[in-house]
């Protein structure tokens, strides 16, 4: 069956992306991971190399910042699951590449149900904080509600993680 | 039966406005709507505009950026139902107004149980992020948390409401 | 039965303080009170002062801001239950101190389990706001999540308070 989608929120090192790693390991499915992350300076590209050690082995890997659903629909297929993480980074890096933001949201949400395969997608919770002062960042925080509705709007099933413990919210 | 009284709680762009909006809607009564926004610039002159679109017809509109509990108490009859939306701009009228939060907060509690009608009222989680650098901030958080609570003690129905899934906390 | 270890996060002014006081009295057992904080302004002061009056009489009660563990394992015994307000503060006193945060994280996770009594110890969720532009923030954000996660797997139980309502995630 095709078109399993599902969303995995969680805070900063709420162990969210560690909790979708264990949920693709545990289908039994080969395995793709998309990264959004781009190495822009060491505390990131510390954090990149931290992940995939994290990972371990039997990964196919592909980064892509800004053209996540070109890659989707390259990848998926009937037999495997993808993991894209995450969400939040490929805002950040639709802000930086000036994209319509509106027009990529929608061409995502489109496209999930149409994957022929599994997907995973992991995103950062940021708005449950003090509003930023930074209009930019408020700009962030309100595209980022925005997609997560979308997204669990189109999944079957949504996780919020908090301090490793993943709650099932659909 | 008065005093219903539901509070929604969620992160900036969480649905929490839809998901009041849809528990209004659904209890069948005349629906009033509160808001306590006011328009400063063009970027919050937009957001209002966008909430009323999506809010569509059938509301009768009260706009109160202070005195919410004059409002209500005028408003609220036995058959209708209000929508207060939001508490934590009405925390910032409040503190922009330097009017005593203590007694504001202790009368807008006491007055809850009071009205005839039935209320939803919708507020911001703003305490889940790092700790403000901005004094003012810090309080408004700080008042934010403490009313949250106290509305959440004299509610008998606590949603929690993230990437537009409600979670029932009470 | 020793090592019975509890976890309460909630964001700021959440009520995730009285929660864990309120099951720490109904536990019924001799009760000691282990502060991190210092008193470093008046506005901490104020705060601390209001904690105190809020928990009432029957606590012993110690002051630590760095070395935690050595007063666990001084206080801890068969009978007793030891309240820990907060992990947050704390982690922002060894990073003044400029202790090594990975291995006094390991110390605690560690000695937790070995303690003869049982243990509460409360802390805020900060990862779920905007990215701190900050980087030291940054690191406090990441050394609090992780520790919220190992303590969360070296728990019993862990709850979740928002307007003071507890969820029981574990």
């Amino acid at each position: 069956m095709g078109h399993n989608i599902t969303l995995v929120l969680g805070g900063a090192r709420s162990g969210k992306s560690r909790f979708a790693e264990k949920l693709v390991v545990e289908s039994g499915k080969p395995r793709a991971y998309l990264a959004t992350s781009q190495a822009f300076d060491p505390e990131m590209q510390a954090r990149i190399e931290q992940h995939q050690a994290d990972r371990g082995e039997g990964w196919s890997t592909w980064e892509e910042p800004v053209d996540i659903v070109k890659i989707l629909q390259e990848v998926s297929n009937e037999d495997n699951i993808i993991l894209l993480d995450c969400l939040t980074l490929w805002i950040t890096n639709l802000m930086m590449a000036e994209r319509d933001i509106t027009a990529e949201f929608k061409r995502l949400v489109d496209a999930l149900p149409t994957l022929p395969g599994e997907i995973i997608l992991v995103s950062n919770e940021v708005g449950q904080g003090i509003v930023p002062e930074n209009a930019m960042a408020r700009a962030f925080r309100d595209h980022a509600g925005r997609l997560h509705q979308d997204i669990a709007g189109a999944a079957q099933t949504v996780y919020f993680v908090t301090a490793g413990i993943a709650q099932k919210l659909k």
